[in-house]
């Protein structure tokens, strides 16, 4: 189960996934939540009528009440949680650490010699943009920088967010001299309102995103983003289930979770002092 | 069943193919093929296991035999084919008229002044493809321009052979002023090695995809291409297999094959005059 099959990155996971799955002799079978709770549900109610052996799954941006996975794993039906985790349900997951990818997307503004890095999030609700949040923030405070509050911006993590939100930030009397975005999506928005602007990126202003979707090696200039390291991703939550799958039980005592390291991808859009 | 999630064309006609299934209170799984017989295969079996309703398919690139898909239909199982549709299955279909795509696509570029016109195709055996190349060949017959044999150049469809293809086109003697993309992320190789090589796209070079991908309008330049109207394809495959489904018998004795008309997106990449 995948939020958007639109998105790159959940179809590098499933990649991954159905790499392990086939060594396996598995197939897979995908449902796409369209980022929605009851599409979620009518998905979770299809596998099951499928009769599908077990379920992997990223959670919805939208869904705020999971009794149907709770359900679901109550039915004793293997669950591993990958990318959208949520740390109050009790099933093995695999994510990276996504304060860790933020922290390092801020900090290596900073060292870039930008001061005022400004932010743009996603929904407050959901638990990787706020832990991003929370990396940008730690990064700022480890390399003596303030945070404006003005300069902290929650959109919904599209193109359309973060061009809306880039130019609130421009509205401001003091403006940020760089921008860190919760994800590669956001990003692009927030660029093509910098360009409409005649600001030039990365001279004028700094620009950092997430995820490290294919568009970014291939826009002008090219995007600065935190990989995932989404195969690999897939290919550990596949592992995990087929591993667990083997015990007599699949749901232990212990709650199995592997958070994977994100790594920094460096490109033009924020090397103000190399391009 | 689609060859790939990765691919945004495929992941929009699922949204279409959903808003309608939806409405009609059926849910749909998605399996890929990775553009793979024998995963296709393994897919039409998965489905079967999964006591689905019926099959809407594109088929993967490398299927050569379709002898699964005769099973499928001899099964009784309802099948809708949508843009990789296979002349020789006699069963309802929803494609594009790729022929009159690269048409538009071609004619636009000699329209622009472009007078040695290069073509990036696929995998001589797939039937869109082949169709392209017709719609080529057709403009630059109705244009009065010649196709020479050695700048017809057939790759993979990849960004990869799009670069290998557009490398080899520019060690010819005589070099082609404009290429016509069998698809976007030919064109987008193709770009690259221009780039590489100095030469300014539309200005010395002109160039058109063809998919309308979503990163087409974000590259510099942006890249001129041929829309499917992908929401509506998959639209009218979900539209076409209820309705059949609605009959006494899905398979009657005439086959419903509908084709939908190309829009060309035309952007920077193409514009050798206004540009």
């Amino acid at each position: 189960m995948i939020p958007s099959a639109e998105i790159n990155f959940f179809g590098s996971v499933i990649h991954g996934i159905e790499k392990v799955a086939t060594e396996q002799g598995y197939n897979v079978l995908i449902y796409q939540s369209n980022e929605s709770e009851e599409w979620e549900r009518r998905g979770v109610d299809t596998f099951l009528r499928s009769q599908v052996d077990g379920v992997l799954a990223s959670i919805a941006k939208q869904t705020t009440d999971t009794a149907h996975w709770e359900a679901l794993q109550k039915q004793g039906v293997p669950i591993v949680l990958f990318d959208r985790v949520n740390a109050l349900l009790p099933v093995p997951s695999v994510s990276i650490d996504d304060r860790l990818g933020a922290y390092r997307a801020t900090r290596h503004l900073a060292e870039q010699g930008y001061r005022h890095i400004a932010f743009i999030g996603g929904q407050p609700h959901v638990p990787i943009w706020q832990q991003r949040l929370q990396g940008y923030h730690d990064a700022l405070a480890d390399c003596g920088l303030k945070a404006a509050a003005a300069w902290v911006k929650h959109g919904d993590v599209s193109i359309e967010s973060g061009a809306a939100c880039m130019e609130a930030l421009l509205q401001q009397k003091k403006k940020p001299d760089a921008v860190c975005c919760v994800e590669d999506f956001t990003a692009l928005g927030a660029l093509q309102v910098l360009r409409a602007n005649g600001i030039s990126v990365p001279h004028e202003v700094g620009l950092v995103g997430f995820a490290n979707e294919t568009f970014g090696a291939h826009i002008t200039p090219s995007l600065t983003s935190i990989d995932q390291q989404t195969i690999r991703m897939g290919e550990e939550a596949a592992r995990l289930f087929f591993e667990l799958s083997a015990n007599d039980r699949f749901y232990g005592a212990d709650v199995r979770r592997l958070v994977l390291e994100p790594k920094l991808i460096i490109r033009e859009s924020s090397q103000r002092n190399t391009i």
